[in-house]
Parts: C-alpha cells; structure tokens; sequence
C-alpha cells in the first residue's frame, strides 16, 4: 500500500529532523539525558509531528521553526507516554514492545526523565523565538502547544481518566467524552493548529484545522478501543484485551463495537470534508486521515 | 526584626499576586486545580519570586509582565517539590509541617498535578507574550526559565541527586557540588536574571545577577544541610536528621560543620557584594540576602 510507505519514508524522516533536538550536551545527568533519548526512538508513529508538517504543507509553509515545533510536540507526546506508564499510574511494563522506560531506568528517573522532556520542548521553543526574533506566528503557536498540552487539555483528559480508574466509579458518557477530546485529541488539534499557524494560515483556516483535528483525534481514540477488541499483541505491541481487564469503560462498551466502527468512519470522513475544503495541496495530509480509519495498529 | 515582618509582608503580597494566575476555570479536572492550589499554597517562603521582584526593583523595573513570571517560577519551584517528595524519589509525607501533595490526593494525581504546573507556569509565559507583543524581554526572561529549570539547570540536579541517593553510591565532591549548583542554585539565578531582564538591564548585569544568584544558592543550600542537623521540627516543619538518616552526604558531611558555617557566610558575603555594585535601590535585596545565611528554618 501506497500511504504506508510514504508514512514510514516520513517517520524516518521527521526521527532524523528531531534527533539533533534532542540534548546535545552530556555531563554527570546522563541517565535522564539516556533515558529521553531511549523514550522518544522506542518506536512511536510520530504521528502528531507528521500531522504537523503536512499541515504546514498545505497551506505552502517556509517557516524556519517548523522542525523545532515537530521536535517539541513529540517531546510533549513522549513525557505524557513515561508518565502514563509508571506503576502510580497505568503500570505498564511494555509500549510498542519495548520496555517502558521505568522498566528500564526505575521510577524515580523515569519521572524525571518525564518532567525533563516536557521542559525540554518549551527550551526548543524559546531557542526557536530567540533565533527568528519578532516571529508573531512562532509566539501563536507556543501558545498553542502549552494550551493543548495543560489541563485543559491533554494533562485534564489524562487526569479525569486516571481518576475514574483509580476510583473506580463507573464513568458516565459525559467523562468519557471529555477524556477522549483532551487525552488524545487536544495535541492533535495542536499538531494541525500549529502546522497551519506556522505556515501563515488566518485565524478561520486554524480553526478549521482545530476541528478536524477534534474529530480525528477522536477517530483515532474510538479506533484504539476498538483495536484493544480485535487487534492482537504482535500487531499493537502491547496485551490485548487490557481495558476489559482493566473493566475499563470504552467507546465501545457504550456504543457497541459496531457502531463504534461505523463512528469512526463518520468522523473520519467529516474531518476529511473539513481538509477538502482547502485549496492547497494535501493528497497526504487526505491520505494519512483515511489511512487511520482503517488501521489494524 | 524589621527584614522579617517585610519578608513577611511581600510574601503575604506575593500569595495574593500569584493567585490570580492559577487556573480559575473548573470543570471534570477539579481534582488537580485543587491539588495544583494546594501545592502552591501550602506555606511556601516565596523566595524566589521575592528574589525576582527585589531584583526588578533595583533595576527599577516598570515591566507588566513581572508578576507572570513571579507565579510562572513558583509554579515550577511547586511542582518540582511536588514530584521530589513522591515515594519513587525522597517519599516524604509531610513538607512545611503539612502533608505533601501525594499524601493528600494520591500518588496519580500528585504526578499529574506536577506536570500541570510545570506546564502552566509555560502556559503563563505564553499568555504574558501574547499580551506582550514584540516585548523582546520576555522571550529572554522565558528562555532564561525554561533553561534554568532544565535538564542542564533544576531538573539535572535533580536527577545526579535521586541517582546518588538510588546507587547508594558515595558521592564525590564533585557530583555535591554540581547538584547544589543546580538543583536549588538554578531557580535562584533564574528569579535574579529574570527580574533583571524585565527591568531592561543590559547583559552584563544580567550575568553579574547570575552570579550573585549562584553564590546565594549554594549558600542557602548548604545553610539547608546545616539546618538538618541543628534544627528542630518545629521551626523547620519537617524531620530533622533526615539526611544522617538516609546516610544522605551532605556539605556538612564533607567540611565538617563549623566550615559549613564558614563557608555560607563568605558566599553571602560575596553575593551581597555583587548587589552592592550596583547604584539601584536595594536595601531590601541586601537585607534578604543577608537574612538568608542567618535564618533558622
């Protein structure tokens, strides 16, 4: 298939593009330097920074900070992975099929090495202001990626999920509905956002890219429910069946698996209407928003 | 003693100041804005916003963006106690004679409430950019945060700290001294330089401010150690001998307590010397500064 090539080509790509990010410098705090490293190349889609980037695409960007923002959205996306995976919180020993980092670095510096990627993507963005000084569009977008990376964004969803987990109340639709737009969907929005604020889009386009990437990054959710049914551990890299497990409540506990489906589709396909209404060029931004409705991983 | 009741006084004014920058908005998140407000109102000095605003002042600042980032450092210096006291790190219950955040809400939602303000405290800076528009001091002031609270300034301590401790391994003078350097030394610095920067100070004051934060730091930290040993819980809030007990090496460890003494003074004495330099008003920095070595708690 056509797109997935063109998806790994791009995951290559943008892994080399944000490598040199990544700390440089070494001296007696190695092990937290190691261990962001040992977290950010476990394998992830990169699939925020490549929502990013062809965004920007779309709307013919040349902005210079681009890279830094597809560096620091990754960072972000990183940290909350280590934390979300620490024994307080999910407690899970494997991601992508790897060792998660606590399972390899211990606790505490898995902690830190969390806090010190979520620190380290706002220095990349104020190195990106200091080096392209008077930049509105770069200040646009930090506020942005801090937005949709707070409370009332990815860290609110996180938190409301954690805490309907370890209180095991029964969530209702409502809760559910609010961690989905905000775990999952807030930094993708941020990645369309941002890619679009970069680019010089005007302030309705980057609206327009919010919502679509509102109903993606639900898509996208709804998609990893439903995958937790029927995918299998070689395929996601991780125990199957986990969130039923767990007895935790899914789209699909609500909605049923089929109709789970069916919604997917739906979202997909609005958040593809919202694209097509743009005039530029975005055959792979169409492509990679199909491609995730119909993934098996 | 007069500096006391103005310490006093500008912490009270501070408290006041820096609430109104904590997330008012509630929603299913509830749980982590009260554990967010907790944490920074659990009774801290205030000193490094106190030491950001004394330093404006000499410069005669006039800058509308200081009390951002007087909360923007206090947030981060919150949350950095926050996961320190987790029981992955130093598992301490109580800090100021009053259960820590974890204690209270849980080791999930502590987390997750330091992540939040680590990320707040940049989303503050954001809003004060936004405000701000082409105000070339805060992208400094927001660098020079971000920087200094980073794997190359707090957190870096930070993690050589937790990994001495962790390996049980003994520390060497060298990794002591690079620890105190950065992981108190680093915020201290930060509130000097920023205050400065706002101010519109020219680099080199910024960096003799930097200077004069460092040697503070390192005194007040070894002043720390040395309180651990001739304090007492009720003017510290916390268990004394803590440090002994975890077989902890500390300055005293390696100088002995009388030259710890010694050694506090003469830096103070040099960091005050630094502020002296200066023609700005600074009677109350000086004063601060100086109360710091002689403090008891």
């Amino acid at each position: 298939m056509e797109i997935r090539q063109e998806i790994k080509r791009r995951a290559a790509d943008i892994e080399a593009r944000i490598a040199p990010f990544l700390p440089q410098e070494k001296g007696f705090q190695q092990t937290v330097l190691d261990a962001m490293e040992y977290s950010v190349f476990a394998g992830g889609k990169r699939l925020r920074p490549m929502l990013m980037e062809a965004s920007y695409q779309m709307f013919d960007g040349t902005n210079p900070a681009i890279d830094d923002f597809m560096a620091a959205i990754e960072m972000i996306h990183t940290y909350s992975l280590i934390h979300d995976d620490l024994p307080a919180m999910d407690n899970d020993e494997y991601r992508r099929g790897k060792k998660t980092t606590h399972a390899v670095y211990g606790e505490a510096m898995a902690i830190l090495a969390g806090d010190a990627l979520l620190n380290y993507a706002f220095e990349t963005v104020a190195a990106a202001l200091t080096r392209n000084e008077g930049d509105w569009r770069i200040v646009r977008a930090f506020s942005v990626l801090a937005q949709k990376a707070g409370i009332y964004g990815m860290i609110g969803g996180q938190v409301v999920d954690v805490e309907s987990e370890k209180t095991g109340q029964t969530i209702d639709r409502n809760r559910l509905d609010f961690i989905y737009r905000l775990k999952t969907g807030a930094l993708i929005e941020a990645s369309l956002m941002i890619g679009a604020i970069l680019a010089g889009a005007d302030e309705v386009s980057v609206a327009r890219m919010q919502e679509a990437g509102a109903k993606l990054g639900l898509a996208f959710q709804i998609q990893d429910d439903i995958l937790d049914v029927t995918g299998s551990f070689e395929k996601l890299g991780k125990p199957i069946g986990s969130d039923a497990e767990n007895e935790k409540a899914t789209y699909v506990t609500f909605e049923g698996l089929e109709q789970a489906k069916k919604d997917v589709e739906r979202l997909s396909g609005e958040a593809i209407k919202i694209l097509d209404e743009f005039e530029g060029e975005h055959t792979f931004l169409h492509d990679l928003f199909f491609y995730l409705i119909n993934r098996d991983h």
